[in-house]
Parts: C-alpha cells; sequence; structure tokens
C-alpha cells in the first residue's frame, strides 16, 4: 500500500485489525511535558540529530498543543513508516543553495520538514528586519506540522508571517477533474496586535482537511456531501473510502459554490512550494509520491504604516470583527487563531487529550524502537 | 441610497424604471479600439488629468477585453455617482509617502484606483528586479478594475506577481455573522511561463462575486442557495434582494463546507490593504464607505530556481494539470488564467460584447457629460 500523511494514522491500522471500536474510547488526557518527554524519546531512538531533537519538538507540540490534533503526535506513525521505507532520514544535510539580502532557498535534504522550516523562517525574519521583507524557499523536506507554528514565530517579533506547503501525495480533485494532483497545500498568516494575540490564519486549500475525514471515520460518522469524491467524480460520504481515496474537493467544493477558486489556491500554493524551489512537478499520478517543498516570508509592517499604528489596527480591525451580531447567540464571531488560542490555554490548564488510538499507535512505535512509554499515567 | 461598487450598476437603475426587460435583449457587440475611445471621451470630459488617461484605459479595458464584465465598462455608472457625491476626484495628488529598496507606501489621493495602482505594482516590479522582492501598499486610493491587469505586468517582466484590494463598502459576512464586515476582498496571483501564458489567478474571497449576483438579476435568474444570506442569516436566493442586501458569504459558504476559511482569507486581504496602509477599519456598518487600499507585491524567480528552470517548471506543472482526467468529456480542467485568456482572444477577434443595460448606462452618461456616444456602430 502506497499511503501516508495525516490520513494514514491509527485509524486505518485498527480498522484492518477489525479494532475500530477503540476509536470511540474516550480521549486520554497527557500533560504537554510529559507529551513533549514521549515525542523527544522516540525522535531520539530514531537516531534524530540532537541539536534538531528541540526544534522538532517545538513545532510538532505546537500542533497537539494548539488542538491541531492531525499535525502533531498523531504524524508519528506516518513518520515511522516513512523512516522505514527509507523515504526519511534522521540525518538530514540541511543546506543554504542560495542566498541574498532579501531572499534564500534552502535543502531540507530529506528529513522532516520542522527543522529547515525553522530555520527558514527564522532566515526570513532577520531579512524583514534588515531589509523590510524576507523570502525563503525550501525543497527537499518533509512534513512539517502544522504551518500556524512558523507564522506565529514572525508575529512574535512584530512581523507579518506567512507559510505555504505541498504535501508528498497529492489528494485534491481540480475542478471538473476526477484525479487528485495537487495537495492540501495549506496557508498560514499572521499579524501581530497589540492587546489581541496575534490574526492567525491557518488552513488547508481543502474543503475540508485530511484529519477531518480521519476523525469521522475514526467516530464512525458519515461526512457531508461535497468534501471528497468517488473515482467516478460522485459525492463520497463513507469518510473510510474517502480516506483511502484520496479525492478531496477543493474550497468551495463545486464550480458552482466556487470550487475553481480553492483549486487556483492549491495550485499557487505549488507554485511557491513546488516550482519556486525548483522541485520536478511529477505528474502526481495516484499514489505518486512527490518531494516536498515550502515557502516562508516574513514583513516589516513598520516600512509601510508604521509598527505601533499597525499593531493599532489590527486591535481594531479584530475588535471590529469579534462584535459582529452573531447569527446565534451562542456561537459568537470569531477571528483566525481564536480556536488555536483557546486550545492552547484550556490544554496548558488541564492536558492535552489525545485518542485513545493514537496512544496505542504510540505504545506500538515504543515498542518496535526501544522508546520507553511514558504516557500510561494521567496528568 | 448609499449603495455603489459593482453591483450598482445598469440593472437597479433599470430596475427603478421598470425598465428589467432590456437586461434580456442581446448583447451588443464592439470592437475593442471603438470601447476604448468612448471610454477615453468620458473619462476627459470627466476631466481627468491627461496623463492618467492612457493608464486608467489600459486597466479600466483589461477587464472588458478578458471577459470580466463587471469591472471594466461595467464600472462607470457607479464612478459617475461616486464623482457626483464627491467620494470621487478626477485630479488626484497621489504622492510615495515612504519608500525603501524594497517597500513603498503611496497615497492614492481619493481618485479611481487604476493609475496609483499601476504605479504600485511598477514599483514593486523594478524592487524585485534589484532586490528580488517588492511590496508596496496603497491607500487612500479607488477601485482600480481587476486585480489580474496588475500582476499581468509582473509576469510578463518574469516575475510573480501578487495584488490584494479591499472594497469601499462591507459585502461579506464573516462566519457566525449577521452581518457584512469585508469586502469581496479579491486575490490575484500571477506567475510566468515559458510556452504557456502566466498563471493567473484573480478571485473574490466570497463564493461568489458582486456581478455574478447582478448578471443573475439582470436575466431574471435565483441564485443558488449559499452565495448570499437574508438580514436573518438564512439562505437568500433572490438576486435583486441579494444585490441590495450586500450580504455574501465568504467562499465555502457555510462553516461545514470551509466558510470560515473564505472568511479568514478576506479578513488577510483587509490586513494587507487596510490596517498595512494605515487606513483606519470604521466599524464596517452596514451601508459605511470606507477608504480602499490595495496592496501589491512582485518576486523574482530567478533568485530561488532560477529564471529559467522556473519557467520550464511552471509549463510542467500546467501542462499536468490540464492533463488531468476530465469529469466529463466536455469539460477539460483548466488552469488558473484560462477563461479570461479565452475571453481575450474571442473578443480580439469578435469585438466585446457588452450588456444592452451597460450600453445605456454609458448612452446616459454621455448625455450627462457631455461626452460624444460612440457605441450606436456596430463593429
Amino acid at each position: 500500500m502506497r499511503l501516508s500523511g495525516p490520513a494514514w494514522t491509527a485509524s486505518l491500522a485498527l480498522d484492518r485489525l477489525g479494532m475500530g471500536w477503540i476509536g470511540r474510547w474516550p480521549d486520554h488526557l497527557v500533560a504537554g511535558d510529559r507529551l513533549r518527554a514521549q515525542v523527544e524519546a522516540i525522535l531520539r531512538t530514531w537516531g534524530m540529530a540532537e541539536e534538531h531533537i528541540a526544534i522538532t519538538l517545538e513545532h510538532l507540540l505546537y500542533a497537539d498543543r494548539h488542538g491541531i490534533d492531525s499535525h502533531g503526535c498523531g504524524m508519528l506513525l506516518a513518520y515511522q513508516r516513512d523512516l522505514a521505507r527509507g523515504f526519511l532520514t534522521m540525518r538530514p544535510n540541511i543546506q543554504t543553495i542560495r542566498e541574498t539580502s532579501t531572499t534564500a532557498l534552502i535543502d531540507g535534504g530529506g528529513g522532516l520538514g520542522h527543522v529547515p522550516s525553522d530555520a527558514a523562517m527564522r532566515l526570513a525574519i532577520g531579512k524583514a528586519r534588515e531589509a523590510g521583507v524576507g523570502i525563503v524557499a525550501v525543497r527537499n523536506s518533509g512534513h512539517f506540522g502544522a504551518a500556524g507554528s512558523y507564522v506565529s514565530l514572525a508575529a512574535r517579533e512584530g512581523l507579518l508571517g506567512a507559510a505555504v506547503t505541498n504535501t508528498a501525495l497529492p489528494s485534491v480533485v481540480p475542478t471538473f477533474g476526477l484525479q487528485a494532483m495537487l495537495g492540501t497545500n495549506p496557508i498560514a498568516f499572521a499579524a501581530p496586535a497589540r492587546r489581541n494575540h496575534p490574526f492567525l490564519l491557518d488552513m488547508a486549500t481543502s474543503t475540508a482537511a485530511l484529519g477531518r475525514l480521519t476523525t469521522a471515520w475514526r467516530r464512525g460518522r458519515s461526512i457531508p456531501e461535497g468534501w471528497a469524491l468517488t473515482r467516478e467524480g460522485r459525492p463520497e460520504t463513507n469518510p473510510r473510502r474517502a480516506v483511502l481515496g484520496r479525492r478531496l474537493t477543493p474550497l468551495g467544493s463545486s464550480r458552482k459554490m466556487g470550487g475553481h477558486k480553492g483549486y487556483g489556491l492549491a495550485a499557487m500554493v505549488e507554485v511557491l512550494t513546488g516550482v519556486l524551489p525548483g522541485l520536478p512537478h511529477p505528474g502526481r499520478a495516484p499514489g505518486a509520491r512527490g518531494p516536498i517543498g515550502h515557502c516562508f516570508a516574513a514583513v516589516d509592517p513598520g516600512r509601510f504604516c508604521g509598527p505601533d499604528e499597525f499593531k493599532d489596527g489590527m486591535d481594531d480591525l479584530m475588535d471590529s470583527l469579534r462584535a459582529c451580531p452573531p447569527a446565534n447567540g451562542a456561537e459568537p464571531v470569531l477571528v483566525a487563531g481564536d480556536p488555536e488560542y483557546e486550545a492552547a490555554s484550556r490544554r496548558d490548564r488541564h492536558g492535552i487529550s489525545i485518542p485513545r488510538a493514537v496512544v496505542e499507535d504510540i505504545r506500538a512505535i515504543c515498542r518496535d524502537s526501544g522508546a520507553e512509554f511514558l504516557l500510561d499515567t494521567r496528568p
């Protein structure tokens, strides 16, 4: 089978074993520190270069802390499989291929994406401080976790940050097409405010992220018409078939509802993450694995309206959006990032809730790799 | 009444006169040169500065030539109304407020957006040539036509181009909200290829552009559920009420189908076009007119994979996407820009088809302004 990526996690393994019921167990609560120690132990037994472990942990655990469950420790099984099949090295040679005062191209050396992406975003931030703008592309990289983790670095420094990535396997079907040709190609964008958390957009350019399909499968629920397609291009509502088929619709879904725009955005991301860093586009035949690329940008708002004016303006905008009259009194209007910050605040207090199926994956990874299993105790 | 923008064109005027039937007349075919002469005559009688006329014509007529009918000569009635109400000057003082080697901030002086936007994109292009990247924001501007016209300038020079704008009036309702808070805030992106026309994405971040609602009204058709909302937040399928109500959904429509992503993109565009150039966000109360801002970027792909490698890579990507098996043999998979290039090629040969209602608007504008009416003769 040629499957990897967020979709290929516990659910699939459990389904093959006829153990789908485990997905309906209550989630496991783990303190952030303990989860960190667990992932650290695994990365170390996998042989990750010591200087890469802390950086990988920072970005990998950002996803778990911020409620983006499909992109944190839930990815470890996929990483283990890629490692076993030789698609991934734990000792990559990360190199800066080309650099100017505003741009750079980094080669990720075929490892996980977190470390070259951290380097790329920090390089872009430095260039934005010096030159106003920095854009750094990365080629021959791997899965980098949640894009929001990198743009948050820029916002923390008072800069605008943007990040995009493609994926190893195509999963999005172009408008009028029958076959997945592009990844879920997420876009992340952050902007700092004074009183508010930074504006933080982190979105797949598909209608629904693969992780939501996996969750529906795990929970035994069908998915809405318009998220995924059958081989014949009709709506697929069975989440298991949708995950295995990997034929997601682009944001907007049908042509009538603007699906060509989501397709256009996914293709734009492929331009920035595949073509710009010089990766071949392999035609993206079903099941064909492509090299992963990313692109990061940082911009100094002080060069435009001024840094203080910018932060005040962001507060005005965000306050104004949240003050929009709600359609339903129970659901206030949110601003991009609100769900993530709320999850982080809740999980810092009460621990990180991990689906039981992912805990069992991690137990199996520990058994295979010889890492100590640390998730048995509740926080 | 406080209405302007693409929605406020002939249809509304005709509807008030009880003349909706005129919208069902066949379109009028006009040679490109004649339409150019007509718009030129109008801009001149409106008192536009002579050095601004050719630039405005270039970008205004780009829309008509490329089939983006809502953003070209169909906007003249709205411009006339803004002029009459003092919202628009034909003699703007366009100034560069701040400039560095990679960035600039331009003040549009309250005129139409075409001239300051042309200046901004050309400035960004020059900076991208020298420094690798150029980003130029514009404040106190006006409607700039089709965003694709500016990014095409960059692609023609072998550069990546990006353009975003907000709008004078809010028309997009945030997810979970009841009131329009953001414009249709389009995103345009272009990238040059060798054998293909440039990749050219030009999309509103709403599910449907206002122009499509106006077209449905003009043609006496209902609009699909999910494009617009009633005052109570329910689906609005009457295009007249949808145009007058200005409560469009963000791309994705409902929360279930990813509407929060379109909302996030629209807000991101507001950050780049409102906050970054230092415009106040006026709370966007219904009917409240806000100042318009834009942001333009150009990037030299030669600093990454190299200019030749980039163009070849774009050809590979575009050829590969077009080779995707089609769901319906009659509708091939397209690449962003294909419909626009096809329209331009057809209209260059056969003339530009203008809805009869717009021809009548232009006749009225000529009568009011004293410009000669030139559209009576067929091409």
